[in-house]
């Protein structure tokens, strides 16, 4: 593979876009899946995208990061032990050992829940919440108002991707998240 | 919280195994379930633990850390980051969406699928397996097989905790894979 030095933030987050593998059709027909799995298998480009987090938050006086079942405990676990502070797992509904609370929004079909330890964190820690990818922002608008309910001060919203066309990031930046996204990508 | 040192491997691994926190009867009556949560929650634990594994791994030459769908995704990246490898995950069924290869294993009750990318690594690659825990062995044997069938060398199984009663352990050992484990646990 040729050497990429992505040299500078543009420079770098053209460089992941372009080793995203989109996958026509899945998980079902007119969906054009955005798979980050090649971005983690090839030591650059895991490199080159973790860094973006770990430049971004080095100086934001973070306590922790949270991460989204499942494929945000991939990203959000590295940028919490590079910046030296705790990771946050927030999970869906019966994952979760201890004591919880948790919190339910809804999809196209029906509803969702995911969880939070009550313990997690606490008044005044300040968190940032990483996913892969922000499609409708419901997950991401749920583990919001999960720390939050631990009096947490949830600092921003981060992913590797954002879809625009589905209007996640909208409804999250009109509610108070801000938001930090590497790349994004056009349609569903 | 009192500063722990956690000076030598063997301080360290009491140090994780002081950390973990046991859930009575979850997910069942007369299960003592092993949260990890508390681990990851303090930037202490967090790099203690992580640094047993980069240090065991640092010169051994790998290409890959597979993790195991969904704890083992919070462990294994940041190993794989730390080591300039690449990372693969191995996840339970229907989630990954390239073309997969699967292998299926018994459960208690029925069985469980879990599959891996066909391209994830290819002939020879040395590729190490990590989860939280260790418990009846089946996953991470699926995961061996997996990794075999794309050609790879599966160096060693890595875990934070083994629960030697239930046997995976030694069913794993006695089937070609070496393991490392930080601690253990005795009963189910």
């Amino acid at each position: 593979m040729p050497y990429a030095p992505a040299d500078t933030p543009q420079d770098a987050a053209a460089f992941i876009k372009s080793q995203v593998r989109t996958i026509p059709d899945w998980p079902m027909a007119g969906v054009q899946f955005r798979d980050i799995t090649p971005l983690l298998q090839r030591p650059k480009t895991l490199r080159v995208l973790i860094d973006l987090f770990i430049e971004r938050y080095v100086e934001a006086k973070l306590d922790y990061v949270a991460g989204l079942d499942a494929r945000g405990f991939i990203i959000a676990p590295i940028v919490a032990y590079e910046l030296n502070i705790g990771f946050i797992p927030i999970r869906k509904i019966g994952k979760l050992p201890y004591k919880t609370v948790s919190e339910s929004y809804a999809l196209e079909y029906g509803t969702a829940t995911v969880e939070i330890h009550e313990d997690a964190c606490g008044a005044g820690d300040r968190v940032v919440i990483l996913d892969d990818l922000i499609a409708t922002g419901g997950t991401m608008m749920a583990g919001k108002k999960l720390l939050e309910r631990l009096g947490a001060v949830v600092v921003e919203g981060a992913a590797i991707i954002d879809l625009p066309d589905l209007g996640g990031s909208k409804l999250l930046r009109e509610n108070g998240l801000p938001l930090f996204t590497v790349t994004e990508f056009g349609g569903h």
